[in-house]
């Protein structure tokens, strides 16, 4: 325990010195040195040093740094690093690291690890631990029987406060963290919970059973994580208890898993808005190149789609070139509002904002934000046109085009990710390609198109 | 406390019957039923379905179940619905409202009020809370003093566990929610937290400093929002104390509130992503507008620029239309492998991955990344218009801008978030539209440069 508060109050994370004090220290080969500094280190702060550094470097800290590796250490790790520091990590390390975690970030430790690394994992823990681990193994992934600490702190609902405080002193083998005491009935199937808060409050007299809370909830193993992280931030919830087929408490999932399981899907929708697949910094050349270029595949079709459009208009280009300088104008703005209507849609979805409820009322609203944007931009466009090139039927023809493409991205920026994701699709996934391409087809057809009509 | 579990295990959240039903009863004016509906809903589940009416119904909601908009459906509304909510509320009903909640709520309720919205809560609230309240408004906004339950249970030092648990059980105004009891020394400077837990599972004779945690850290009350949810994410905190200028216990930080915040972080950091202002689902056509036209407007002047450098070329266009219906190809993959890009790097920057350390790796990284797409697509595209304008230089003049276009791209991506980093702006904010006027620019000045300096 910090005796003063400087390093605790102002420091977080690590810093660019700390990491160039390692290097200095491992370049020197000063094992003590590299120790101490090392040693000190928080488990996150120490994965992320290891995140930081180049795989040389990686290799060289973890030889002369073996045994403090531990557990902790591992779970941190991002996903995409920690095949690789296991591989390099002794055998005898690897269990003292394993042995001494939560079960719960056991199965996160192993569930992503190949057969012959979990089989080293599960080798080294006790056989009940073990059991309760292959137990949360055996539901599907990213559901909430992977996501529970197996061992909840369960009391027959007819006891008192003094009876729970009695047998907690008596037991070896609480958790590390929790913050609920569930009464379960003969069957093991829970019936509420009592904040420890409450217990502390309580004459050991009290019936537990007068002091259950309200915001008590349960959900099945089978449940999925993103269904498990929508309840936490829904209710505010702090435990929540998991129940097997059988309806017994199996588990209990606290609020820290579902702020990871939350950070996890943001990252996935920021990465899929944007067009890349699973990435991390830490991935090498091989592993971006796979997780980006299916992707700009997928644009270079539309890309070309687009084209075609402009192609079937090479006799107007040909006759009007200023159609060709002015096009990308039409396309970009409809690009771009779509992408806008789009994220809005995208991020409703996820928060389950927008529902079968107020859908029309959605849909209607981005129709006519599309439609004003249109004629405010036609209106500006279209003067710029006139100046530019002097031809006020091409000002005409210009912010025409420009109503019509942004009133289509606005319907498009909804439509689409709504109907992916009635199709059980993830609208973050696709819905950027499928609005641009229509913005860009569409703006490219109505511009050069009018243009053919009124000014051939 | 329910007896049986199937309302808690399967339904989480409003469904579309649930508000058909409210629907219904408020259109038969049958208010016991509307009542026994809205009474059984969760505040959480409350404040959507506020959210998801429109504003007629709400408005007649509100009139015909005034007394039950407690306060914890009124700081469970979406922001810009609270004030239209609360103007329709009578005043006794908005400070019955207020009353039961607990400081940390009525701060992010009153916050963002005007002055005379914000008076007439305060002014329904007793002295002492008031105070403590308008002690959290003296810190900045998206601080931790807003943040903070400004009432911890603090406990001298020197305490046992028996001292604690008869001063609990004495005490009535224990706050709703707490996980830690913490340890101060007499100036009230706190010197570590021990969890309920460790508190219950000990003998009374036990003294608190032993049972310490070392995951215990402090932040002063200044301390950005951002800054406070990174530190509970880093290192898994449940409680963190906030302490004064004069390093005296202020409040308390619990994780509920830091997962607000990582949560409009994320909403943040999408919604900038894609070039969209604030902006609510319940927003109304003019917020919206104002949300959405600024970025339109810097959208529509890179544009002009992009269409400035297509006029530079309008001899080679006018000579061979096919680089009008090529050109967007290679404006449009460079826009996408750069938004790729500075996805990645945008969130590596927020969740501090991406720092001076490895930066030099990563730029290097998104170089080679952005060769190797370049030269792939270059290969495909070089191909394609070699058959379809039956032109090898053509072809290759593609290729050559497609391989710059896709070098700038990856490096734009990465250097344009981290530039805007340094000097202090939001990356997420800027870098979409910079990075797309660079790939347009450079997209099209190196296919229409190269075709006038090859073809022409």
């Amino acid at each position: 325990m910090p005796e003063d508060l400087p390093d605790t109050v102002t420091e977080h994370g690590l810093d660019g010195r700390e990491i160039g004090r390692v290097r200095a220290a491992l370049a020197a080969r000063d094992d003590d040195r590299l120790s101490g500094y090392l040693d000190a280190l928080h488990p996150a702060d120490a994965a992320d040093l290891l995140e930081q550094v180049n795989t040389a470097e990686r290799e060289e800290l973890l030889a002369r740094w073996p045994g403090s590796i531990d557990g902790e250490v591992l779970s941190e790790l991002s996903e995409g690093l920690r095949e690789e520091v296991i591989d390099l990590l002794p055998p005898d390390a690897l269990r003292d690291a394993v042995r001494d975690l939560e079960s719960d970030d056991v199965v996160d430790l192993v569930e992503d690890l190949d057969e012959p690394r979990q089989e080293a994992i599960l080798d080294a823990l006790a056989a009940p631990e073990r059991m309760a681990i292959e137990r949360s193994l055996s539901y599907p992934e990213e559901s909430a029987g992977r996501l529970m600490q197996p061992v909840a702190v369960a009391v027959p609902e007819h006891w008192t406060v003094g009876d729970v405080i009695d047998y907690m002193r008596a037991r070896d083998d609480l958790p590390e963290q929790f913050y609920h005491v569930f009464l379960v009935d003969p069957r093991m199937s829970p019936k509420g919970y009592v904040t420890l808060g409450r217990v502390l409050s309580h004459a050991r007299s009290t019936h537990l059973m007068a002091l259950t809370e309200d915001s008590y909830r349960v959900v099945p193993a089978e449940t999925p994580e993103d269904e498990v992280a929508y309840v936490f931030n829904q209710y505010h919830l702090i435990s929540l208890p998991v129940v097997d087929d059988a309806g017994r408490l199996a588990g209990v999932i606290t609020i820290d898993d579902a702020m990871t399981v939350l950070d996890e899907e943001h990252e996935e929708d920021i990465l899929r808005l944007g067009g890349v697949g699973e990435e991390e910094l830490s991935d090498n050349v091989i592993d971006i190149l796979r997780a980006r270029m299916p992707w700009l595949m997928v644009n270079l079709l539309t890309a070309i789609a687009a084209s075609l459009v402009i192609a079937q208009f090479d006799d107007a280009i040909s006759a009007i070139v200023a159609l060709a300088v002015l096009m990308p104008i039409v396309a970009s703005m409809g690009g771009n509002a779509g992408t806008q209507s789009l994220t809005v849609a995208v991020r409703a979805l996820a928060t389950r904002d927008l529902t079968s409820s107020n859908m029309a009322r959605v849909v209607r609203r981005e129709a006519i934000v599309g439609l004003l944007n249109g004629v405010v931009f036609a209106a500006v466009m279209g003067t710029l046109a006139l100046f530019w090139f002097g031809s006020p039927v091409l000002g005409w023809v210009l912010g025409a085009a420009m109503v019509v493409n942004l009133l289509v991205a606005g319907l498009a920026g909804i439509l689409v990710p709504v109907f992916l994701d009635r199709a059980k699709l993830d609208p973050a996934l696709a819905s950027g390609t499928f609005v641009t391409t229509v913005t860009d087809v569409v703006g490219f057809a109505s511009f050069l198109g009018l243009a053919t009509w009124i000014l051939l």
